[in-house]
Protein backbone atom coordinates (compact mmCIF):
# COMPACT_ATOMS: atom_id res chain seq x y z
CA UNK A 1 0.00 0.00 0.00
CA UNK A 2 1.40 3.13 -0.87
CA UNK A 3 1.63 5.69 1.84
CA UNK A 4 1.58 9.55 1.70
CA UNK A 5 2.40 12.15 4.57
CA UNK A 6 2.33 15.44 5.48
CA UNK A 7 5.75 16.31 7.69
CA UNK A 8 6.35 19.57 9.62
CA UNK A 9 10.10 20.18 10.72
CA UNK A 10 12.01 22.82 11.99
CA UNK A 11 15.15 22.81 9.82
CA UNK A 12 17.77 24.69 12.52
CA UNK A 13 19.52 21.34 13.59
CA UNK A 14 19.54 19.24 10.42
CA UNK A 15 21.83 18.83 7.81
CA UNK A 16 19.11 19.27 4.97
CA UNK A 17 16.65 17.14 4.06
CA UNK A 18 18.82 14.53 2.13
CA UNK A 19 19.85 11.31 3.70
CA UNK A 20 23.44 11.59 4.43
CA UNK A 21 26.16 8.85 5.82
CA UNK A 22 26.58 10.99 9.02
CA UNK A 23 22.56 10.95 9.26
CA UNK A 24 21.87 13.99 11.12
CA UNK A 25 19.31 15.19 8.44
CA UNK A 26 15.47 15.46 8.41
CA UNK A 27 15.01 12.55 6.07
CA UNK A 28 17.59 10.18 8.14
CA UNK A 29 15.46 10.79 11.68
CA UNK A 30 12.21 10.86 9.86
CA UNK A 31 13.21 7.21 8.50
CA UNK A 32 14.27 6.35 11.68
CA UNK A 33 11.31 6.87 13.51
CA UNK A 34 8.89 5.61 10.92
CA UNK A 35 10.94 2.41 10.91
CA UNK A 36 10.64 2.17 14.27
CA UNK A 37 6.73 2.26 14.36
CA UNK A 38 6.48 -0.10 11.28
CA UNK A 39 8.93 -2.29 12.93
CA UNK A 40 10.46 -2.60 9.24
CA UNK A 41 12.77 -0.39 7.19
CA UNK A 42 10.92 2.33 5.63
CA UNK A 43 12.33 4.75 2.62
CA UNK A 44 10.39 7.55 1.46
CA UNK A 45 10.59 10.04 -1.41
CA UNK A 46 9.78 13.53 -0.62
CA UNK A 47 7.97 16.14 -2.85
CA UNK A 48 10.82 18.97 -2.46
CA UNK A 49 14.50 18.40 -0.56
CA UNK A 50 15.24 21.27 1.49
CA UNK A 51 18.62 23.08 2.33
CA UNK A 52 20.30 22.85 6.02
CA UNK A 53 18.72 25.64 8.08
CA UNK A 54 15.34 25.57 6.17
CA UNK A 55 11.97 24.60 7.40
CA UNK A 56 8.97 22.37 6.57
CA UNK A 57 5.80 23.31 7.15
CA UNK A 58 3.97 21.01 4.72
CA UNK A 59 6.62 19.05 3.12
CA UNK A 60 5.14 15.38 1.47
CA UNK A 61 6.76 12.09 1.12
CA UNK A 62 5.55 8.77 -0.04
CA UNK A 63 6.11 4.91 0.35
CA UNK A 64 5.10 1.44 -0.05
CA UNK A 65 4.42 -0.85 2.78
CA UNK A 66 2.80 -4.10 3.55
CA UNK A 67 1.98 -2.78 7.01
CA UNK A 68 -1.94 -2.61 7.81
CA UNK A 69 -2.46 0.74 9.94
CA UNK A 70 -4.78 3.62 10.37
CA UNK A 71 -4.17 6.76 9.16
CA UNK A 72 -4.26 8.53 12.35
CA UNK A 73 -2.21 5.61 14.03
CA UNK A 74 0.69 6.51 11.22
CA UNK A 75 0.63 10.25 12.65
CA UNK A 76 0.60 9.70 16.35
CA UNK A 77 2.25 6.07 16.73
CA UNK A 78 5.48 7.85 14.53
CA UNK A 79 5.29 11.09 16.03
CA UNK A 80 5.84 8.94 19.48
CA UNK A 81 8.98 8.26 17.68
CA UNK A 82 9.97 11.54 16.15
CA UNK A 83 12.56 14.06 17.78
CA UNK A 84 10.52 17.42 18.85
CA UNK A 85 11.03 19.47 16.15
CA UNK A 86 9.75 16.79 13.49
CA UNK A 87 5.76 15.68 13.52
CA UNK A 88 3.75 13.99 10.86
CA UNK A 89 1.23 16.40 10.36
CA UNK A 90 -2.03 14.08 8.30
CA UNK A 91 -1.59 10.72 6.74
CA UNK A 92 -3.90 9.57 2.88
CA UNK A 93 -3.54 6.31 1.36
CA UNK A 94 -3.36 8.11 -2.56
CA UNK A 95 -3.49 5.22 -4.13
CA UNK A 96 -0.03 3.82 -6.14
CA UNK A 97 -0.19 6.23 -8.86
CA UNK A 98 0.83 8.92 -6.43
CA UNK A 99 4.09 10.33 -6.43
CA UNK A 100 5.31 12.91 -4.20
CA UNK A 101 7.82 14.80 -6.24
CA UNK A 102 6.28 13.85 -9.57
CA UNK A 103 2.49 14.32 -9.48
CA UNK A 104 3.49 17.92 -7.86
CA UNK A 105 1.79 20.95 -9.94
CA UNK A 106 4.17 23.33 -8.18
CA UNK A 107 5.61 24.00 -4.73
CA UNK A 108 5.20 26.77 -2.36
CA UNK A 109 7.93 28.69 -0.49
CA UNK A 110 7.32 31.55 2.10
CA UNK A 111 10.68 33.84 3.28
CA UNK A 112 10.20 35.61 6.82
CA UNK A 113 12.29 38.42 7.03
CA UNK A 114 12.48 41.10 10.47
CA UNK A 115 12.72 44.43 9.77
CA UNK A 116 14.51 46.29 12.72
CA UNK A 117 17.36 47.82 14.38
CA UNK A 118 18.35 44.92 16.71
CA UNK A 119 18.71 41.03 14.98
CA UNK A 120 15.97 38.45 15.90
CA UNK A 121 16.89 36.31 19.55
CA UNK A 122 13.27 35.13 20.30
CA UNK A 123 12.97 33.88 16.49
CA UNK A 124 16.51 33.71 15.81
CA UNK A 125 17.10 31.02 13.34
CA UNK A 126 13.58 31.35 12.24
CA UNK A 127 13.56 34.48 10.10
CA UNK A 128 15.96 36.15 7.94
CA UNK A 129 17.18 39.91 9.64
CA UNK A 130 17.75 43.39 7.72
CA UNK A 131 18.28 46.42 9.28
CA UNK A 132 17.70 49.05 6.45
CA UNK A 133 13.96 50.32 5.88
CA UNK A 134 12.45 48.43 3.02
CA UNK A 135 9.80 49.90 0.52
CA UNK A 136 6.92 47.95 -0.52
CA UNK A 137 6.65 49.26 -3.98
CA UNK A 138 10.58 48.29 -5.00
CA UNK A 139 10.25 45.09 -3.30
CA UNK A 140 7.21 43.92 -5.81
CA UNK A 141 8.39 45.85 -8.37
CA UNK A 142 11.57 43.42 -8.46
CA UNK A 143 9.86 40.80 -7.61
CA UNK A 144 7.01 41.62 -10.59
CA UNK A 145 10.19 41.75 -13.46
CA UNK A 146 10.84 37.38 -11.87
CA UNK A 147 7.30 36.25 -12.66
CA UNK A 148 7.17 34.06 -15.60
CA UNK A 149 8.87 31.59 -17.77
CA UNK A 150 12.72 32.30 -17.55
CA UNK A 151 16.09 30.21 -17.51
CA UNK A 152 16.99 30.79 -13.29
CA UNK A 153 20.31 29.85 -14.15
CA UNK A 154 21.49 33.50 -12.01
CA UNK A 155 19.55 32.20 -9.05
CA UNK A 156 21.30 29.00 -9.46
CA UNK A 157 23.76 27.61 -6.98
CA UNK A 158 26.74 25.59 -8.82
CA UNK A 159 25.62 22.31 -6.95
CA UNK A 160 22.00 22.31 -8.61
CA UNK A 161 21.40 18.60 -10.00
CA UNK A 162 18.39 19.58 -12.00
CA UNK A 163 18.09 18.66 -15.45
CA UNK A 164 17.21 22.01 -16.66
CA UNK A 165 17.54 26.46 -15.51
CA UNK A 166 13.82 26.85 -17.04
CA UNK A 167 11.39 27.40 -14.77
CA UNK A 168 8.17 29.18 -14.26
CA UNK A 169 7.84 31.44 -11.52
CA UNK A 170 3.93 31.81 -11.19
CA UNK A 171 3.47 34.25 -8.30
CA UNK A 172 5.60 36.19 -5.63
CA UNK A 173 3.78 38.16 -2.78
CA UNK A 174 5.44 40.31 -0.52
CA UNK A 175 2.75 41.26 2.81
CA UNK A 176 4.00 43.28 5.81
CA UNK A 177 3.17 41.74 9.55
CA UNK A 178 3.82 44.15 11.62
CA UNK A 179 7.96 44.13 12.02
CA UNK A 180 8.34 41.56 9.44
CA UNK A 181 7.94 41.29 5.53
CA UNK A 182 6.35 37.43 4.74
CA UNK A 183 7.25 36.96 0.82
CA UNK A 184 5.70 33.90 -1.03
CA UNK A 185 6.93 32.37 -3.96
CA UNK A 186 4.94 29.62 -6.23
CA UNK A 187 6.48 27.50 -8.94
CA UNK A 188 6.69 24.60 -11.29
CA UNK A 189 9.77 23.99 -9.02
CA UNK A 190 12.90 25.54 -7.86
CA UNK A 191 16.43 25.04 -8.77
CA UNK A 192 18.73 24.90 -5.69
CA UNK A 193 19.35 28.14 -3.66
CA UNK A 194 16.59 29.52 -5.67
CA UNK A 195 14.30 31.05 -3.06
CA UNK A 196 17.41 32.25 -0.89
CA UNK A 197 19.13 33.96 -4.30
CA UNK A 198 15.86 35.60 -5.55
CA UNK A 199 15.07 37.26 -1.80
CA UNK A 200 19.10 38.36 -2.25
CA UNK A 201 17.89 40.31 -5.30
CA UNK A 202 14.75 41.36 -4.28
CA UNK A 203 16.25 42.99 -1.17
CA UNK A 204 18.71 45.01 -2.83
CA UNK A 205 16.60 46.83 -4.70
CA UNK A 206 13.79 46.77 -1.71
CA UNK A 207 16.39 48.58 0.63
CA UNK A 208 17.52 51.03 -2.66
CA UNK A 209 20.61 49.77 -3.33
CA UNK A 210 20.02 48.36 -6.82
CA UNK A 211 16.96 49.20 -9.51
CA UNK A 212 14.06 46.97 -10.27
CA UNK A 213 15.78 47.30 -13.95
CA UNK A 214 19.13 45.69 -12.61
CA UNK A 215 16.96 42.46 -11.64
CA UNK A 216 15.94 41.87 -15.47
CA UNK A 217 19.64 42.59 -16.29
CA UNK A 218 20.31 39.76 -13.62
CA UNK A 219 17.92 37.23 -15.39
CA UNK A 220 19.00 38.09 -18.43
CA UNK A 221 22.99 37.12 -17.74
CA UNK A 222 22.28 34.11 -16.64
CA UNK A 223 24.96 33.78 -15.00
CA UNK A 224 25.32 33.32 -11.08
CA UNK A 225 28.36 35.96 -10.26
CA UNK A 226 25.88 38.80 -11.46
CA UNK A 227 23.36 38.19 -8.84
CA UNK A 228 23.25 39.33 -5.33
CA UNK A 229 24.35 36.83 -2.31
CA UNK A 230 22.86 33.99 -1.51
CA UNK A 231 20.61 34.99 1.51
CA UNK A 232 20.61 33.21 5.12
CA UNK A 233 18.16 30.30 5.22
CA UNK A 234 17.02 31.07 8.43
CA UNK A 235 13.85 32.93 7.20
CA UNK A 236 13.17 30.12 4.40
CA UNK A 237 9.61 27.48 4.73
CA UNK A 238 9.21 25.26 2.37
CA UNK A 239 5.01 25.23 2.18
CA UNK A 240 4.37 22.51 0.58
CA UNK A 241 3.89 21.29 -3.06
CA UNK A 242 0.27 21.39 -4.93
CA UNK A 243 -1.58 18.27 -6.81
CA UNK A 244 -4.26 17.92 -8.23
CA UNK A 245 -7.14 18.52 -6.17
CA UNK A 246 -8.67 15.03 -6.83
CA UNK A 247 -5.83 13.37 -5.10
CA UNK A 248 -7.08 14.95 -1.62
CA UNK A 249 -3.48 16.02 -0.59
CA UNK A 250 -3.90 18.21 2.51
CA UNK A 251 -2.50 21.87 1.27
CA UNK A 252 -3.23 23.41 4.88
CA UNK A 253 -1.78 22.41 8.22
CA UNK A 254 -1.56 23.57 11.82
CA UNK A 255 1.75 24.47 11.87
CA UNK A 256 1.23 27.34 8.62
CA UNK A 257 -0.66 29.35 11.09
CA UNK A 258 2.63 29.66 13.59
CA UNK A 259 4.16 31.84 10.99
CA UNK A 260 3.18 35.35 11.48
CA UNK B 1 25.58 56.10 35.70
CA UNK B 2 22.52 54.10 36.17
CA UNK B 3 21.87 52.13 32.77
CA UNK B 4 18.22 50.05 31.74
CA UNK B 5 18.26 47.51 28.69
CA UNK B 6 14.85 45.74 27.69
CA UNK B 7 15.76 41.72 26.66
CA UNK B 8 14.60 39.22 24.50
CA UNK B 9 15.67 35.52 24.91
CA UNK B 10 14.60 32.00 24.07
CA UNK B 11 14.61 30.66 26.96
CA UNK B 12 14.88 26.94 25.88
CA UNK B 13 18.79 26.60 26.10
CA UNK B 14 18.96 27.81 29.24
CA UNK B 15 18.76 26.88 33.30
CA UNK B 16 16.21 29.69 33.64
CA UNK B 17 17.32 33.78 34.58
CA UNK B 18 19.29 33.65 37.51
CA UNK B 19 22.83 33.12 37.77
CA UNK B 20 24.07 30.23 38.73
CA UNK B 21 27.64 28.58 39.04
CA UNK B 22 27.89 26.38 36.32
CA UNK B 23 27.02 29.65 33.63
CA UNK B 24 23.96 28.28 31.59
CA UNK B 25 21.64 31.02 32.27
CA UNK B 26 20.42 33.87 31.00
CA UNK B 27 22.00 36.11 33.52
CA UNK B 28 25.20 34.55 33.34
CA UNK B 29 24.82 34.84 29.41
CA UNK B 30 23.91 38.55 29.21
CA UNK B 31 26.64 39.39 32.29
CA UNK B 32 29.12 37.76 29.91
CA UNK B 33 28.18 39.84 26.93
CA UNK B 34 27.92 43.40 28.56
CA UNK B 35 31.06 42.68 30.19
CA UNK B 36 32.87 42.08 27.42
CA UNK B 37 31.61 45.25 25.48
CA UNK B 38 32.34 47.38 28.62
CA UNK B 39 35.77 45.55 29.38
CA UNK B 40 34.90 45.63 33.19
CA UNK B 41 32.42 43.16 35.01
CA UNK B 42 28.70 44.31 34.86
CA UNK B 43 26.63 42.68 36.97
CA UNK B 44 22.63 43.41 36.38
CA UNK B 45 19.51 43.01 38.54
CA UNK B 46 16.12 41.90 36.33
CA UNK B 47 12.57 43.11 36.76
CA UNK B 48 11.21 38.69 37.16
CA UNK B 49 13.28 36.48 37.29
CA UNK B 50 12.11 33.43 34.81
CA UNK B 51 12.34 29.61 35.08
CA UNK B 52 14.04 27.33 33.07
CA UNK B 53 12.31 27.08 29.50
CA UNK B 54 10.30 30.36 29.92
CA UNK B 55 11.43 33.30 27.48
CA UNK B 56 11.59 36.91 27.79
CA UNK B 57 10.22 39.02 25.23
CA UNK B 58 10.96 42.66 27.34
CA UNK B 59 12.54 41.15 30.05
CA UNK B 60 14.45 45.02 31.99
CA UNK B 61 17.43 45.03 33.70
CA UNK B 62 19.69 47.82 35.18
CA UNK B 63 23.23 48.26 36.70
CA UNK B 64 25.73 51.14 37.25
CA UNK B 65 28.96 51.67 35.31
CA UNK B 66 31.28 54.30 34.93
CA UNK B 67 31.26 53.51 31.25
CA UNK B 68 30.10 56.59 28.59
CA UNK B 69 28.18 55.01 25.57
CA UNK B 70 25.23 56.17 23.30
CA UNK B 71 22.55 54.21 24.21
CA UNK B 72 22.14 52.58 20.71
CA UNK B 73 25.94 51.77 21.49
CA UNK B 74 24.85 49.99 24.23
CA UNK B 75 22.11 47.90 22.18
CA UNK B 76 24.42 46.89 18.99
CA UNK B 77 27.94 46.60 20.46
CA UNK B 78 26.29 44.30 23.52
CA UNK B 79 24.45 42.07 20.96
CA UNK B 80 27.79 41.67 19.11
CA UNK B 81 28.73 39.93 22.72
CA UNK B 82 25.65 37.66 23.25
CA UNK B 83 24.40 34.33 21.89
CA UNK B 84 21.76 34.17 18.80
CA UNK B 85 18.95 33.63 21.36
CA UNK B 86 19.75 36.09 23.36
CA UNK B 87 19.65 40.33 22.22
CA UNK B 88 19.36 43.62 24.06
CA UNK B 89 16.04 45.64 22.32
CA UNK B 90 16.77 48.92 23.71
CA UNK B 91 18.71 51.03 26.30
CA UNK B 92 18.00 54.08 28.51
CA UNK B 93 19.03 56.15 31.02
CA UNK B 94 16.03 56.47 33.61
CA UNK B 95 18.14 57.85 36.71
CA UNK B 96 19.30 56.65 40.15
CA UNK B 97 16.45 56.27 41.54
CA UNK B 98 15.15 53.98 38.95
CA UNK B 99 15.37 50.04 40.13
CA UNK B 100 14.07 47.21 37.48
CA UNK B 101 12.50 45.42 40.02
CA UNK B 102 11.35 47.52 42.77
CA UNK B 103 10.07 50.03 40.36
CA UNK B 104 7.76 47.91 38.84
CA UNK B 105 3.78 48.35 39.22
CA UNK B 106 2.92 45.31 37.67
CA UNK B 107 3.88 42.27 35.57
CA UNK B 108 2.65 40.61 32.17
CA UNK B 109 2.86 37.18 31.21
CA UNK B 110 1.93 35.53 27.96
CA UNK B 111 0.86 32.13 27.62
CA UNK B 112 0.54 30.58 23.88
CA UNK B 113 -1.13 26.61 23.55
CA UNK B 114 -1.51 24.74 20.29
CA UNK B 115 -4.69 22.78 20.75
CA UNK B 116 -4.12 20.58 17.81
CA UNK B 117 -4.44 16.63 17.47
CA UNK B 118 -0.84 17.02 16.08
CA UNK B 119 2.61 17.77 18.72
CA UNK B 120 3.90 21.04 17.71
CA UNK B 121 7.46 20.89 15.49
CA UNK B 122 7.85 24.06 13.74
CA UNK B 123 6.89 25.79 17.27
CA UNK B 124 8.32 23.12 19.64
CA UNK B 125 9.40 24.34 22.78
CA UNK B 126 7.97 27.93 21.93
CA UNK B 127 4.09 26.97 23.00
CA UNK B 128 2.50 24.31 25.00
CA UNK B 129 0.21 21.68 23.66
CA UNK B 130 -2.94 20.23 24.48
CA UNK B 131 -5.34 17.58 21.82
CA UNK B 132 -8.46 18.18 23.71
CA UNK B 133 -10.74 20.56 22.57
CA UNK B 134 -11.30 23.71 24.75
CA UNK B 135 -14.20 25.64 24.83
CA UNK B 136 -13.50 29.66 25.65
CA UNK B 137 -16.40 30.38 27.56
CA UNK B 138 -15.78 27.92 30.10
CA UNK B 139 -11.81 28.95 30.25
CA UNK B 140 -12.89 32.34 30.69
CA UNK B 141 -15.09 31.44 33.54
CA UNK B 142 -12.51 29.92 35.03
CA UNK B 143 -10.43 32.82 34.61
CA UNK B 144 -12.78 35.27 36.16
CA UNK B 145 -12.77 33.19 39.50
CA UNK B 146 -8.82 34.02 39.69
CA UNK B 147 -9.27 37.55 39.15
CA UNK B 148 -8.59 40.09 42.23
CA UNK B 149 -6.50 40.30 45.45
CA UNK B 150 -6.01 36.64 47.09
CA UNK B 151 -3.99 33.92 48.62
CA UNK B 152 -1.84 32.22 45.68
CA UNK B 153 -0.17 29.55 48.25
CA UNK B 154 -2.56 26.92 45.86
CA UNK B 155 -0.76 28.03 42.73
CA UNK B 156 2.97 28.47 44.12
CA UNK B 157 5.92 26.58 44.03
CA UNK B 158 7.08 24.35 47.30
CA UNK B 159 10.66 26.62 46.33
CA UNK B 160 8.95 30.05 46.14
CA UNK B 161 11.02 32.73 47.88
CA UNK B 162 8.14 35.10 47.68
CA UNK B 163 7.50 36.97 51.36
CA UNK B 164 3.68 37.00 51.03
CA UNK B 165 1.31 34.62 48.92
CA UNK B 166 -1.01 37.31 48.42
CA UNK B 167 -1.02 38.66 44.87
CA UNK B 168 -3.45 40.89 42.67
CA UNK B 169 -4.43 39.65 39.29
CA UNK B 170 -5.49 42.37 37.62
CA UNK B 171 -6.28 40.31 34.06
CA UNK B 172 -6.42 37.47 32.41
CA UNK B 173 -7.20 37.80 28.52
CA UNK B 174 -8.00 34.19 26.46
CA UNK B 175 -7.73 34.89 22.49
CA UNK B 176 -8.37 32.39 20.12
CA UNK B 177 -5.68 32.64 17.01
CA UNK B 178 -6.28 30.53 14.53
CA UNK B 179 -5.26 27.03 16.04
CA UNK B 180 -3.13 28.58 18.62
CA UNK B 181 -5.21 30.05 22.04
CA UNK B 182 -3.00 33.22 23.85
CA UNK B 183 -3.63 33.77 27.51
CA UNK B 184 -2.24 37.20 28.60
CA UNK B 185 -2.08 37.65 33.03
CA UNK B 186 -1.20 41.08 34.24
CA UNK B 187 -0.89 41.14 37.99
CA UNK B 188 1.24 43.24 40.85
CA UNK B 189 3.66 40.77 40.79
CA UNK B 190 3.77 36.60 40.49
CA UNK B 191 4.88 33.91 43.27
CA UNK B 192 6.94 30.79 41.57
CA UNK B 193 5.35 28.64 38.66
CA UNK B 194 2.54 30.66 39.80
CA UNK B 195 1.68 31.50 36.23
CA UNK B 196 2.06 27.84 34.82
CA UNK B 197 0.02 26.43 37.93
CA UNK B 198 -2.99 28.76 37.00
CA UNK B 199 -2.90 27.12 33.50
CA UNK B 200 -2.91 24.08 34.52
CA UNK B 201 -6.30 24.52 36.29
CA UNK B 202 -7.66 26.99 33.76
CA UNK B 203 -7.28 24.29 31.23
CA UNK B 204 -8.56 21.26 33.12
CA UNK B 205 -11.89 24.04 32.97
CA UNK B 206 -11.88 24.49 29.66
CA UNK B 207 -11.38 20.68 28.35
CA UNK B 208 -14.46 20.04 30.55
CA UNK B 209 -12.57 17.98 33.38
CA UNK B 210 -13.55 20.38 35.78
CA UNK B 211 -16.44 23.35 36.49
CA UNK B 212 -15.19 26.91 37.43
CA UNK B 213 -16.55 26.01 40.79
CA UNK B 214 -13.28 24.19 41.50
CA UNK B 215 -11.32 26.63 40.79
CA UNK B 216 -12.69 28.46 43.78
CA UNK B 217 -12.09 25.76 45.58
CA UNK B 218 -8.90 25.34 44.86
CA UNK B 219 -8.51 29.07 45.56
CA UNK B 220 -9.80 28.97 48.92
CA UNK B 221 -7.78 25.41 50.02
CA UNK B 222 -4.65 27.72 49.95
CA UNK B 223 -2.98 24.08 49.15
CA UNK B 224 -0.77 23.72 46.24
CA UNK B 225 -1.93 19.75 46.48
CA UNK B 226 -5.77 20.69 45.56
CA UNK B 227 -4.62 22.08 41.99
CA UNK B 228 -3.70 20.98 38.82
CA UNK B 229 -0.34 19.74 37.77
CA UNK B 230 2.57 22.55 36.73
CA UNK B 231 1.69 22.96 33.10
CA UNK B 232 4.64 23.47 30.42
CA UNK B 233 7.10 26.01 30.35
CA UNK B 234 7.22 25.99 26.30
CA UNK B 235 5.00 28.25 26.39
CA UNK B 236 4.99 30.93 28.49
CA UNK B 237 6.58 34.58 27.69
CA UNK B 238 7.69 37.48 30.25
CA UNK B 239 6.23 40.28 28.66
CA UNK B 240 7.70 42.61 30.68
CA UNK B 241 7.14 45.03 33.89
CA UNK B 242 5.42 48.28 33.87
CA UNK B 243 6.62 51.35 35.21
CA UNK B 244 5.25 54.94 35.52
CA UNK B 245 4.98 56.79 32.09
CA UNK B 246 7.87 59.27 33.19
CA UNK B 247 9.86 56.98 33.44
CA UNK B 248 9.62 56.30 29.64
CA UNK B 249 10.65 52.41 29.66
CA UNK B 250 9.16 51.51 26.25
CA UNK B 251 6.39 48.61 26.72
CA UNK B 252 6.48 47.53 22.89
CA UNK B 253 9.18 45.44 21.30
CA UNK B 254 9.80 44.09 17.91
CA UNK B 255 9.99 40.47 19.50
CA UNK B 256 6.00 40.84 20.32
CA UNK B 257 4.97 40.83 17.04
CA UNK B 258 6.26 37.48 16.64
CA UNK B 259 3.87 35.53 18.87
CA UNK B 260 1.22 34.52 17.05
Amino acid sequence: MRVALGVSYRGGGYNGWQSQPDGRTVQDALEKGLSAFAAQPIRTICAGRTDAGVHGINQVVHFDTEVDREPFSWVRGSNRYLPPDIAIQWCRFPGDAFHARNSARGRRYAYLLLESAVRPAIESGQCGWIFRPLDQAALEAAAGRLIGEHDFSSFRSSECQAASPIKTLREITVQRRGVYWRFEFEASAFLHHMVRNLMGCILAVGSGTRSADWVSEVLAARDRKVAAPTFAPDGLYFLGPTYDAELDIPRHVAALDWLP
